[in-house]
C-alpha cells in the first residue's frame, strides 16, 4: 500500500469519483446524489445511499430557503462546527445552537426533559424560514413532532439524522409521518456530522 | 414502534446495555471495551468493534499522559467541540486545533499541502505530553509519520481515526507501524465524532 501525493485541491474530486464509481450503475435523483454522495464522502459508510430518504422537493424547498436567509437550528455544537457557515452567511443565514445556553440547560433540569427538546421550544419562537438540522438527539425530534402537531412550529424543513440507540429510529420514523419537508437518515445511523454534511451539500450545490 | 419516555440520565445508560447485548458473548479486552462501546454509540456502527487496533498498554500511557496534563491536538474544530474540555481541563489539559489559524492556512497554500500537514509541524513545538486526535485528515497522520521518523516529534501517543477514501487506509497503515502508542480505526472509516469520543472515554474511564 503505498501512499500517492494528491493535491489538496484534488482530494475532494477524487474521492467522489470514488464513490461514484462504487455506487456503480445505481440510479440517484440528481437533485438528491450531491447529498448522497456527499454524505457517504463524510462517513466512509455506503449504508446511507439506502437510508437517506427525502421528501418530495425538498431539496429545492430548503435551498430556497437558504436562498432567503433561512436561520438554520442545530442540536450540537459539533454540528454548528461542521456548517459552512461563511457560505450561510452569503445568503444571510446563520446557525443557532441553544444547547449549550445556560438558561436551557436550568430549564431541562427542572422539567425533567433533554436540553434538546428545550431547545426545541426556543427555536419556536426564531422569526422567518427555519430548518432543523438535528443529527444527535432524538428528543429534538419527538419534541419538534409535538410542537407541530400542536400547530406551535412550523418549520420550513426538518433534516432528521440522529445516530445511535434509544428511540432513534423511532422518534425518525415520526418525521416520516409529518407534512413538513424533510431528509431523514433512516435506522439508527447518522450523526452530528451528517447533518452538518447535508447543510453543507445544499449549500454546495445551490442552482 | 412506540416511543418509550426514557429519563435523560438514563438514555446513556440504556444504549449502552443494548450495545452490551449485542456485542453479545464477544470478548473484549476490559480496558478497550469502554473505548470500543463508545463508538459505537456515537456511530450505531459494530463494524468498529472489528476496526478499532490498540497497541500494547496504550489505555493505560494515554490515562496516565491525561493526568499530567496532557495537551490534545486535534485536527478539526468539530472534534474540539465534541471532547469533554471541562473534564480535560480538570487534569490540566487542553485540546489545540491549528487548522483554523490564519497562518497556518497561508503557509498551507504556499507550501501546496495540506493545512492538517501544516498544522502537525506547529503541534511539534507543542511542550509536554501531547496526544493527537486525527478524526479527519489522513494527510495529518502522513506528516506526523515523517516526523516522527525525522525524530522531530515524540508523541505520548496517536489516535488515528481519519474518515474518507483517498490515502485514508493507507496513512493508517503508516501508524500501524510506529512506536507511538496508538489507537487506529482500520480501513476507510473513523470521523471527528470518533476522535473526539475516544479522548471522551479515556477520561471517563481513568482509574
Amino acid at each position: 500500500m503505498d501512499i500517492k501525493f494528491v493535491a489538496p485541491g484534488e482530494i475532494e474530486a477524487q474521492s467522489m469519483a470514488m464513490i461514484t464509481k462504487e455506487l456503480g450503475d445505481r440510479e440517484l435523483d440528481p437533485k438528491e446524489a450531491p447529498i448522497i454522495k456527499r454524505v457517504i464522502h463524510t462517513t466512509a459508510d455506503f449504508d446511507f445511499a439506502d437510508n437517506l430518504v427525502f421528501s418530495d422537493g425538498v431539496v429545492d424547498i430548503l435551498q430556497e430557503a437558504i436562498r432567503r436567509g433561512a436561520t438554520i437550528v442545530a442540536d450540537t455544537e459539533m454540528a454548528r462546527a461542521g456548517m459552512n457557515k461563511k457560505k450561510l452567511a452569503s445568503f444571510g443565514g446563520h446557525v443557532e445552537c441553544f444547547m449549550s445556553h445556560q438558561d436551557v440547560a436550568a430549564e431541562a433540569k427542572s422539567r425533567g426533559i433533554t436540553r434538546a427538546a428545550v431547545s426545541m421550544e426556543r427555536a419556536a419562537e426564531i422569526p422567518g424560514p427555519v430548518i432543523f438540522a438535528i443529527g444527535n438527539a432524538p428528543t429534538a425530534l419527538i419534541k419538534l413532532y409535538d410542537l407541530i402537531g400542536e400547530g406551535r412550529i412550523h418549520p420550513t424543513g426538518i433534516i432528521a439524522v440522529p445516530v445511535g440507540f434509544v428511540n432513534v429510529v423511532e422518534a425518525k420514523e415520526l418525521i416520516l409521518r409529518t407534512n413538513v419537508p424533510h431528509i431523514v437518515a433512516r435506522g439508527r445511523k447518522g450523526g452530528s456530522p451528517v447533518a452538518a454534511t447535508i447543510i453543507n451539500a445544499l449549500l454546495y450545490s445551490m442552482p
